[in-house]
């Protein structure tokens, strides 16, 4: 042990770092792929790999060195290996308690099902550096990779706008919100934050969560769940915290193929008139980048009687004069000139408006906004409101004072689009595949589970790059892809570094290019014949893009003007 | 109007205080209850009370006023007034769309019934100052109190130790995580947090959630809905988020009586051996203070075959030697004298831990504990962990501060323990009814929803002291109280004070003391003949309350020692 302790010193450089006593240590929990040395190893990049492909084996000698700790799993007296799923009726049997369910042999073979289909997730360890946006250390800290997949879109997490306003929170308010809403955990800042983001969206209310997966399904499982005989019509990609919140409420469900109108106005055609219905859909779908046809479907609610909920948590911050997301771009020059409730825009005309202080905002939490009975209603009856401590104010003020800035700052949503301009245009002319959307969202297709992680491993490893895989279930089988979101902070030298990196490694392992995709008939929007390619949701002259500033672009790009 | 704002601004701090132009903005959204004016007279003591005993008339003026604003409630041509609730079948008539179904009026029905069982709640506002633990200031910064029911039940939101860590993590990693655990937010404080917290319970793994109730509920959920034909016993007076997870997870539920162990022992034999059971209940139950029986309800899990659930989300930094809740607290010398796992603990018989960060540690968020295997097939199968942004490093690095801390230093927990034993002794003298309990909360019972409420608002406008009062659905009708939480930061001039109030309190309106409830037979365990009354969790030993002790802390509260 000590020998190959010696050896291993020399070329990980998490044995190198890590005091032998801290090793063995984490050895003795070996039995944990919650915690212990197989949990670090599952954060390398190289022996998290070699155990993915060996996890039948591990699967076993895990078990086995269990087995001898004196642990949870010695306790339930396992003995597993590959074993079926135990069942009620076939339970499986060990020594002393034959006749009582194997919990232990029933989780690992629910994990086993994740590895055997490739979706087991390996965590990355990414430590996302205020001072050096957008480059985080890994689990060494020396180890620096450029980050290009967070969805900290504007760079706002480290913006003195809001670190500066949080750390007098904390010095003012201290830590924690210290209770609920209703118990001691109401503050002048939550109020204050939510009457921001009432003012953001031009509703008459709004109400703060923990976040949006709370928001979303919350609001649906309670509001659909009240409403007698309620029908929800769901968009085929809606997020999984709306999917989870048509569940909980109980309500009948109705799924519309993705952004197919005419399949939304059959399946609401027949629903009788009289009964309540709300169609739940997204502005930006965050895989695909799409967006959701919000002035037809606001129209088609209106001829059924329906309400709209629409989770624009990939938008807030990004979309619009003010930041409030794709209904308020949609108005782009109204809501400009005119910035207030009552000015007659789409975004008006939405019941239901959820986001999200995680993503573009730089903070967390989440949120919805509506009518101020609706906001009423779900702060007086939703169980994942009321029964839960309220976000710190710490929390709150910096979320707050970004909501304030990307109220009136427009130069980072417009830089971030830029670069997602400038991306999406040199990988096109390299002919390796984007998902063709009018967003932010730069999804890059690779069509298999196994590519996809081995391009993103490799562009960690080689070249000090985080883009995460995406994989089954987040997207379908045989649509996998890298998910590149760009932001203002990407410089160009690091852009072509990304660009330059994935030819490298498409080259290196000849992963479809569009022509082969074409060439099969298409995959996920990519080289499918006679498609139209979407119009940019931020358009030439919202983004100034004249001569003047093509030519700045350049010169700043560090490329040199063709006259 | 401006008369009327003249008048009312010699006499409404908040109205003296706020510019015309704010005045005009907010009454211009005054149909809002979520926003506007209406909001802020609801968190004003003086006018909430008017306006909840008017809540019949508000209903009517505020319907009507919102149907003259260019508002989503015009928009909807709601004529309201207390309308009978609408269904599909019967929908609420008005003009153009007599077949649609009228939302708004739904919204409104539904709060008129909050109003009319008195469950409807009202926000106070309530900012804790960290340097002044526990004073807040309310609406008005000049206007302080002191909080007496916060769950920051040991002060550790306003520590340094926890501050100035975050002070540092905002600096260093920024204001947010910037994705989910899988993308870009899993960092290494989070996995530090959670080998922490595994080490704290002596479990193999833990996992961070964004709050308790998500953790609670997204395990439940998960775990019962996974297992075939799974059965969960829950005590009946099991918190809303674990009822939610038994509801979401589909499996079959049977409740047993609070703390009965024969009603369990009585259930769990009606289930076939080889089915999977959960047994969920709690440490601490936070609204009566009683305790689960942990011991009890382990030896009944192995004789049945089940898994035990615990909930230690009102112990955790509370009670052990180490602050890992009552199950390390039953064996208090064990675990301070061997703190590491394998020691043979009753806490390591614990199938399943979940905990807060937002309690005693002081900060938000929540958490498992238990065998690698169970956490890691929830970490890959809860989508109420896997689709939600993860907590921003500055809050984890918060709560792993704490939690470090409050496992060597003990003296917060016992002084908070000490103080617990003062206020509940006081009032037994006094004879105002506190239900009895061993642990730290301190329910004062009222009995009825109106007394209840008014105690709590004179609390705060006539004696400076904020304690929320607790009506139905949170306790049963009949057991109104308020809930007391003593700190260690509150003073013996502070107790003085919140004795000597409530003293004032009860005689001027004649509330029901001890023997008036004796004489009615009793309620929620006060005024209850023959009953033992709780030994105290933490020991007259474990708080060092020999003759000496007891000396100091008589001196220290300015009692002369009678000799």
């Amino acid at each position: 042990m000590e020998v190959a302790l010696m050896q291993a010193k020399k070329s990980c450089p998490f044995i190198h770092l890590t005091s032998n006593s801290t090793l063995k240590r984490l050895s003795a929990n070996a039995a944990s792929t919650g915690n212990g040395l197989l949990r670090k190893a599952q954060q390398c990049p190289v022996m998290s790999q070699a155990m993915g492909q060996q996890h039948q084996a591990r699967a076993i000698s895990t078990s086995s060195a269990a087995a001898q700790a004196p642990s949870k799993v010695a306790k339930a007296e396992v003995k597993v290996a590959a074993t079926p799923a135990p069942t009620a009726a076939t339970p499986v049997t060990h020594q002393t308690k034959a006749k009582h369910f194997d919990y232990e042999a029933f989780y690992q073979h629910e994990l086993e099902k994740k590895h055997q289909d490739k979706s087991y997730r390996y965590f990355n360890n990414i430590n996302r550096l205020a001072q050096k946006f957008p480059r985080a250390h890994t689990a060494r800290v020396e180890d620096e990779v450029t980050v290009w997949c967070a969805n900290d879109y504007l760079g706002m997490g480290r913006s003195p706008v809001l670190t500066e306003t949080m750390k007098r929170t904390l010095d003012r308010y201290g830590a924690g919100a210290g209770g609920t809403r209703n118990i001691a955990g109401n503050a002048d800042l939550h109020l204050r934050l939510e009457s921001e983001l009432a003012d953001l969206h031009h509703q008459e209310g709004a109400l703060v969560f923990s976040s949006c997966y709370v928001a979303n399904d919350a609001t649906l499982a309670t509001v659909a769940g009240k409403m007698p005989g309620c029908v929800i019509f769901s968009d085929a990609l809606n997020h999984a915290s709306m999917i989870q919140g048509v569940r909980h409420s109980g309500a009948q469900k109705k799924i519309f193929r993705h952004n197919d109108m005419a399949h939304l106005e059959e399946l609401l055609q027949s629903v009788d008139p009289s009964v309540p219905k709300i169609i739940a859909f997204e502005s930006v779908y965050s895989m695909c980048g799409s967006i959701g046809p919000i002035r037809e479907i606001v129209d088609l609610a209106k001829k059924y009687g329906a309400i709209t909920f629409l989770d624009e948590v990939h938008a807030v911050g990004m979309y619009g004069p003010r930041g409030a997301g794709v209904a308020e771009h949609l108005d782009y020059d109204l809501n400009a000139a005119q910035p207030m409730m009552g000015n007659g825009s789409i975004m008006e005309e939405i019941d239901i408006i959820t986001g999200t202080l995680g993503k573009a905002y730089g903070v967390v939490g989440g949120y919805i906004a509506g009518s101020a009975l609706f906001v009423d209603m779900v702060r007086s009856y939703a169980p994942g409101f009321i029964f839960t401590t309220s976000l710190p104010p710490v929390v709150v003020s910096g979320a707050l004072e970004s909501v304030k800035y990307l109220k009136e700052s427009t130069g980072e949503r417009e830089m971030q689009q830029l670069n997602t301009r400038d991306v999406k245009a040199r990988l096109g002319n390299l002919g390796i595949p984007v998902v063709p959307n009018p967003s932010h969202i730069v999804p890059v297709l690779l069509g298999d589970a196994a590519a996809a992680k081995l391009a993103s491993d490799e562009l960690l490893s080689e070249h000090g790059i985080y883009v995460q895989s995406i994989n089954y279930p987040t997207v379908p089988r045989g649509e996998e892809r890298l998910r590149i979101t760009p932001t203002p902070g990407h410089n160009a030298k690091m852009i072509d570094h990304l660009v330059d990196s994935l030819e490298t490694i498409w080259d290196r392992y000849d992963f479809k290019r569009v022509n082969d995709w074409t060439a099969e008939g298409g995959c996920a929007g990519v080289g499918v014949q006679n498609t139209v390619v979407p119009t940019p949701m931020w358009t030439d002259k919202q983004l100034g893009l004249d001569q003047k500033v093509v030519e700045e672009k350049a010169i700043r790009s560090g490329a040199s003007l063709s006259v």
